[in-house]
């Protein structure tokens, strides 16, 4: 019966007209989040790693706004552009949500006329894709770019990306990764000996690029049947799609008697050595993967593509181990800054971009499997007090601690209770209580007790700063 | 000539039809801007000093998508509704950017059931205002909010976000500021006394927001002509609202015949008594005014309120000081979570908004006017060679120092020219160079170079990444 009451009353309130105040549900919008200060703190560190080695390799940080004009985003996204996130028309401008941090970069370039800059950009990015929340993929995500403009010697900025990819996920410690490498104009050269038509190239191109998804014979249908492909090409992009390895593969394909005829591929396959070569000098290539099947579905990308997959769980006694895949991505794309530019001036650009839902989602996972405590506060001390009408010497207390740029709280009561203030600094970690009491009024000192310990020690009043300064120096 | 060609050539641009491929304009949306990274720099300073504040008061942190439901933003701002970004509707559900970070913070919690929280968000919000950029007014704009949510005794968290205003604005040297305090009671108290009708406390009271921009006049004109008040309630209005004082006006309007008789304006005074007392031993009065004048515009307010004003540019020899408002607002809002919850439970709350574009107007100027030198970038060292076909060398040398955590760059040239690699590092403050060259190479040894003082000393190379740290320990 009460299941039943509970259900009717359910349906009163949907149906309550305009007095029903709180019909409306309360969520967040599809595909998105909010992030919880545990969540955030675990942010922080990934956030953190990522900064860091961007730093390390001298970047600089820029930010562009969350919106576009729309026209900024047209034609840069090929068949993704039905994802972008459009705003409404309330007069004015048409503007559109940021879809990655490429495109606004590009524009940022070509707006101020830079045409050499190595910069990093944090920040979200919005997709009106199919969110799968469980594995990391969500309607609004940070996106992690680095990326380097300008004109220089072959690969060496391209060798730096690498550098970068191979560093982070190695510091994050997410288990064994593979970094896949290639190049648009290997697939573009591939595609002409295949006999694929020009026009045909980019829509080749994304069929391809589901490769890592969708096994070979569907890909095949798709190039056949929907775009028109012939059995026979398809075929002839099915045998080297499946080639993967390295040095000696790029060797091998150099060597290629149709290959090697054509004049993109030829620059690909040279550049690619070149890389190999580089990387090798950085000690890299045991987990990069010259691999043909690599497309990428951006239109803008011009030459070296590569893209970062987890290879399997580290954790193993995670239940349910999540299954993700790219967790990094990019490659060179020398003509989009051009397409901004009104005399199509072009600055050639390489970069990365790390997908931090995914790896957020991994490392989340293992904080809760592991039971690792999470501090969400950096707390050093609480000021409490030991009898009752001590609310003016806390404040007094507290304020001074403040000024000195001490870590600290009270509880916002009159007269809280000593177990409860004890309480709070055990379920928030905070390891340091400084109790203010009558006696220890009258003898100018402050008791500072140890959480962990138990110890209590009588300190001077003018020497308080300088014990809660020592005591947490390691923090 | 060449001109009138440019003009022509530009009405061409503006008249090509679909073949004009460049013709849109190159810009970010109205009201908002890019970050360069000078800017960056200036701006992460502001943060840091801020979120030091913070977390030196104990928040945690959270954060929350950037578009809510459109339902959860309704009805929260009052007039100021209009200026809210809504999405296009795309097919699912209706959208809106946040227009402030206070009700996506209830909308949170109600959410989640959570009745007890101190934590502070930094997020961008987004209003559909005139922008006025060179004082420091956009579309897109920072909030630092600070907020204490729960049942707690009175005006203690209200006086500590008053406390954490007084500190963020004393550390960032902004010059002399004054925070206005007033309470929503003591104005409704004030409208009742002065024979404001019920229903028109709101609307008087958007009035009354208005006095830190037009003259007295001006309001009652509106009061009177617009909204249909009487013209002897606006004069007894517009005697209240020139008062302001300390501890002795809250005494005397706590002796007023007419206000003291009114339950409302009793409780806000008796509130207003308390708080400074808690200023008082906080030491922070002396730029505490309570103010009958200050009624903040958003509807969700219900005690105390406050707005830190800057009172004048204390940097004399910037030429066009620029003419900055409120930097920092906030107040309690016991109702607002309450409008989410289904049964109407409600988490009183009371908050802070530091706003962090006119802070950043001010240093940004500062910094121009100071010709202080920023760097961008904290890179340590440049890997550099004295001779030709030594990049192999260079890139050995620049991963080992990655890898050891070392911030460190090369030019990515194959053969750069020492004076080019030195002026690089003149320019960009990089301070020092190790520099690889055949005879060093054969002698297991590095050359380093100190930028500034130009002396060199040969490193062995086992010994390099320790004196690089050394040397670089203070920066």
């Amino acid at each position: 019966i009460a299941k039943e009451v509970a259900k009717l009353l359910e349906m009163k309130a949907q149906l309550g007209g305009e007095e029903g105040k709180h019909k409306f549900v309360l969520k967040t919008p599809k595909g998105t989040r909010d992030y919880s200060p545990k969540q955030m703190a675990i942010r922080e560190r990934v956030f953190t790693a990522i900064i860091n080695c961007f730093k390390r390799h001298g970047a600089e940080v820029i930010d562009t706004p969350v919106f576009e004009l729309k026209e900024t985003l047209t034609g840069k996204y090929g068949e993704d552009s039905k994802l972008i996130y459009d705003l409404k028309d309330q007069g004015g401008e048409l503007l559109s949500l940021r879809y990655d941090l490429t495109v606004p970069f590009a524009r940022y370039l070509a707006m101020n006329k830079i045409t050499n800059i190595k910069r990093y950009h944090i920040a979200k990015v919005y997709r009106r894709d199919n969110p799968a929340m469980t594995r990391g993929r969500y309607r609004e995500f940070y996106q992690c770019d680095f990326d380097i403009a300008g004109q220089f010697d072959p690969m060496i900025p391209d060798a730096e990306c690498l550098k970068i990819v191979h560093e982070i996920l190695s510091d994050l410690q997410l288990g064994d990764f593979l970094i896949k490498v290639n190049d648009r104009r290997i697939l573009d050269g591939m595609f002409a000996v295949c006999g694929v038509p020009d026009s045909k190239f980019r829509t080749i191109c994304s069929s391809v690029d589901k490769l890592d998804k969708v096994p070979w014979e569907e890909v095949k249908n798709e190039m056949v049947g929907e775009k028109g492909l012939s059995p026979e090409a398809a075929d002839r992009i099915g045998e080297y799609v499946q080639l993967h390895g390295g040095l000696d593969l790029i060797e091998q394909l150099l060597q290629d008697p149709k290959l090697s005829q054509n004049k993109l591929a030829k620059e690909g396959l040279g550049d690619m050595k070149l890389l190999f070569e580089y990387l090798t000098l950085f000690g890299i290539t045991g987990k990069i993967s010259f691999d043909l099947s690599l497309a990428r579905g951006l239109d803008y990308y011009t030459g070296v593509i590569y893209e970062a997959v987890l290879l399997q769980q580290q954790n193993d006694h995670v239940e349910d181990p999540v299954s993700v895949g790219s967790v990094a991505g990019g490659g060179r794309y020398d003509g989009l800054v051009g397409m901004f530019d009104p005399k199509g001036r072009k600055v050639p650009c390489v970069g990365v971009s790390i997908g931090i839902e995914r790896i957020f989602s991994i490392l989340e996972q293992r904080v809760e499997a592991s039971e690792e405590k999470i501090r969400t506060t950096e707390t050093q001390v609480l000021v409490a007090s030991a009898q009752k009408k001590l609310l003016e010497e806390r404040l007094k207390l507290i304020s001074e601690l403040w000024d000195a740029g001490i870590k600290a709280e009270i509880l916002y009561k009159k007269n809280p209770k000593l177990l409860n203030q004890l309480q709070y600094c055990e379920e928030t970690g905070i390891p340091l209580v400084a109790i203010v009491g009558e006696q220890e009024l009258k003898d100018g000192v402050v008791k500072l007790r140890d959480v962990a310990t138990r110890e209590e020690v009588n300190i001077r009043r003018e020497n308080l700063i300088e014990e809660i300064r020592m005591r947490t120096s390691q923090l």
